[in-house]
């Protein structure tokens, strides 16, 4: 018996075409599975099949139903794979049928990957409705900013209603105060009715501290491996099969059933798993059959903290098969030119000549010396094209992870912030902005959470005021359970139409404009580039070339007018 | 700054020109560091170099003087890399000068590995002394029998002088009792001088549970990943320089200074490494320099329970190097087909089908359920020549592991025992004997420690008869920390020289020596095989050609006369 026989056992209730619902449940080490069907004196057994499946066809539960599992008995519990839960992380789950949704992108088909401009969304700040429904209403200004993606924060569903998404814990299902998984579907119609991408954030390295309840069902986690979240999701452990399959199955059922044009998985480097197939090489085996059953392009973008080209080498090469990675470094180089101080992460940035390094090597550190993480650390990617590589001035993570989520601009001067606005744009690497950056939004992007279990709400806190406690003289922590914290975050639309907002604006719809028209900028890669810094003067250039065309970028870092020598080019 | 920097400090106390002893410890959190020579009142002191190294270049220390490092001005521990430990695990190193020895193996060549057929040695229980000279005194024994390579059980140096070798804790440092260093180099010469290949049991996965003060000079472990013996040993995290450059110099050690052939690296399923390079691969590319610039030859080979052919792959194919494995499953499979009852790991085995599977595929496992294992194991090797996986009918461990320790030859019917020994000798894959069983040697070999912390032995008795609490009416399980456990798992000089012993030991030296002169048995390879089995007579049959030559071995494992058919092979 190979692993092809999975392939019976899709976990989820499903309708088939006479709309009987066909169950499947992976519960392996329980000795009685049944569906509770809310509202209505239905119980329906459920079959044990091989492999700790456990199945039934029924008619007693039709789509808009709310259900649970009862395990041996006892137990109640919603759908591991559960699309819906109206009533949140404890509540039941509502069998949905995602084929009724009724599609209107038959004309979309996703840009190259070389074209994405992506731009990073918050759905519960990003307006002030916070839902899916409401980012709509702002695509034709995402049209018209020239942003050809957008990314989407986790959505799977989190307690409570304020969250960035990592402490979902339901992965199948799409936050009800979003708009559910009909709203999502929705908002992406509506993308691809405008040309627009959707990427969509998912988590497959831990789940959140509430509401989890898989482990009921099955050895989903595994002692062999510890995370920053306690024990790791168990990709090669004893029952690593059904892991496995539930996780590829999300995947593939956000591009199937959501139309997503590409995953953003985060923090990969958290995934533990030493099997002869990693997951991620897994994932994109599948993704390829999916493709090439449906003719649809979809990517597969990681958040990578390994500086190790392993995950976006092609499958041929051993690698994973990634199409592109996050690159966090260029980030850091950049802030630290830029004037932030050399602390934390950044102790191991100097500058411009890191600068310099990323722009030419993508990895900073490909072999040296890491004084932060106190090995050597990384290895060359020279091979790797610059569409595999993401790069940013900002994103959720180095704002909110600040004691008082400063946005970038709030700490640099007006020139500056023009300044790395195009080192991000103009770099031969995919650049994504964060929400609001194009018009310097005051507001913070902070810190928050809605746990309904007080005691964990309280831990957050605590934490959070701990994190930041050598800060005590810029101020407290905002409190993070606080439902003003989550509404300081939320940008201002009113702003983009005032000065000097709206001329910042105009400057990043200049400079994307730019980067999708000229032919340099357009098509150059990483070979057609030559990077010089010099760090007396904090100055660079940047030269890119394609055919008979150039593009010099003189980049000058210090606050004084400086002269800069523009090397010759054989 | 790269990690070639490390080559400017290998720890130790080596003795250049001049002389002098040069002296690096690496012991990146200490705050003070000197060396305390015994018996005189010299106290040398180490100077703080860059990434925690320390270094002192000194007279005051010569080969043969006993010595400790005193860290922070109190603790006075041995050397990590010390050879020589002549009063035990918690004793002072001694300084050894190991080019002293004067070597007389200039001729000797290592074998092609495609010609080992390995003998695996217990040094304690070999012969009555249980030393490295006594072994040398076997050897024209071992000459005789036929065997190519001789594979010694770990040698460094473990807690007082009974010891299987894997609870050793100071892996640069050969056992006292078993003859030192010294004694070392003496038996690698002597078996050079008679052309047979030396391989080294080396242990890379965990250090032993008493006398492990690595942790004193450094983070040695990792909590990020847990083993079977606890925390895993640190191959990525913070300061995992420096324990990947002590590993890779033992391996590098081994080969230089003291001749061995071939490591077989212990359970390196249980080294926990998500670096770009690999431990293993890593220490394949140093061995490959050392090979180059001493155009000696030298083998890599891993115990392995992943069926995961990455780790014996070629470095061009992203593969670990590894020059072969052992496969258990061969081992398995065989041992049911010849009766062992299908309990614990014998429970995913079968009997003829996988004894025919393993066969033509290595891994009897290549992507089936495993039922024990509780997953889909392994994948496919079909391209990964015979030469790279090592069989046995029985080895240390099979033998050991039992609560009695008995050897096969104890559970077997005399003809089932030859039936063993030819499946294993007329494989294409590389044969292991477990000494004595040429001669059916009938005492056991069984698990014996001696440690000298009275609760850790205390916690070893109680473990062993826990283990074997279900088999309490086949009596207790012996005391591994008695003497006599150990005494009664020596071999039995006097047997081989009586019958029914000499019977099987002429036919073990024909079977071998068919195996080295058969045009076919010598040269046919994983291509020019085919098998076929019949679990209803229990019959198998291996086909194997090469050229114009063909061989047939009918192997009946029932326990009546059974007809086989010869398949025709076109």
């Amino acid at each position: 018996m190979d692993s092809s026989i999975l392939n019976k056992y899709k976990p989820g209730v499903r309708f088939n075409s006479t709309g009987q619902a066909e169950i499947v449940l992976w519960a392996p080490e329980v000795q009685k599975a049944e569906v509770v069907v809310s509202g209505r004196d239905e119980t329906i057994s459920l079959t044990r099949q091989e492999l700790g499946y456990w199945t039934a066809t029924t008619d007693k539960i039709k789509p808009g139903d709310l259900y649970k599992f009862r395990l041996n008995g006892e137990k109640e519990l919603s759908d591991p794979v559960s699309l819906s839960l109206p009533e949140g992380v404890h509540g039941p789950s509502k069998a949905v049928k995602p084929d009724d949704f009724v599609w209107s992108d038959g004309n979309w088909y996703n840009h190259p990957l070389d074209e994405y401009i992506l731009y990073e969304i918050h759905t519960g700040t990003f307006t002030s409705e916070g839902t899916f429904a409401s980012i709509e209403e702002k695509l034709d200004y995402l049209k018209e900013l020239g942003i050809t993606a957008i990314e989407l924060m986790p959505v799977a569903q989190f307690p409570g209603e304020r969250n960035w998404g990592y402490d979902g814990v339901a992965p199948f299902a799409v936050q009800n105060s979003y708009g559910g998984p009909e709203g999502l579907q929705h908002l992406v119609n509506a993308c691809h009715r405008k040309n627009i991408a959707v990427i969509l954030d998912v988590v497959y390295n831990h789940l959140g501290p509430e509401g989890n309840y898989l482990p009921e069902f099955g050895p989903y986690f595994t002692s062999k491996y510890n995370t920053p979240w306690g024990n790791a999701v168990n990709f090669d452990d004893e029952y690593s099969y059904g892991v496995r399959q539930y996780f590829i199955e999300n995947a593939l059922m956000w591009f199937r059933d959501f139309h997503i044009d590409a995953l953003r998985l985060d923090a990969v480097h958290a995934i533990k798993d030493f099997s002869p197939t990693h997951i991620l090489r897994e994932i994109r085996m599948e993704l390829d059959k999916l493709m090439s059953e449906t003719g649809r392009k979809h990517y597969l973008i990681v958040e990578l903290d390994l500086n190790d080209n392993r995950f976006i080498n092609p499958l041929e090469k051993g690698g994973y098969g990634m199409d592109a990675q996050w690159i966090d470094e260029f980030h850091h180089a950049l802030r630290v030119t830029a004037g932030e101080e050399q602390t934390g992460y950044y102790s191991d940035f100097h500058g411009i000549t890191h600068l310099a390094k990323a722009y030419q090597d993508a990895y900073v550190y490909d072999g040296q010396f890491s004084e932060h993480r106190k090995k050597f650390f990384g290895i060359k990617a020279d091979e790797n094209p610059a569409g595999q590589f993401i790069v940013f001035s900002q994103n959720h993570d180095q704002v909110g992870n600040r004691m008082c989520g400063e946005r970038i601009n709030r700490l640099l001067s007006f020139e500056m912030k023009k300044l790395v606005a195009a080192s991000v744009l103009l770099s031969p690497y995919l650049p994504m902005l964060f929400m609001g950056e194009e018009w310097v939004e005051p507001n913070p992007f902070l810190y928050f959470v809605s746990h309904t279990d007080p005691q964990l709400a309280e831990s957050v806190r605590e934490g959070r005021k701990e994190e930041f406690a050598d800060f005590h003289e810029q101020g407290e922590a905002p409190d993070p359970v606080s439902e003003k914290t989550f509404l300081q975050s939320k940008l201002q639309w009113h702003l983009p139409g005032q000065e000097p907002h709206s001329t910042v604006l105009n400057y990043y719809k200049k400079l994307i404009s730019l980067r999708k028209t000229h032919p340099v900028l357009k098509n150059a890669g990483r070979k057609e580039m030559r990077v010089s810094s010099d760090q007396t003067t904090e100055t660079l250039v940047l030269q890119r070339w394609y055919e008979n065309s150039m593009v010099v970028c003189l980049m000058n870092f210090s606050e004084k007018e400086q002269q800069i020598m523009i090397p010759e080019i054989k």
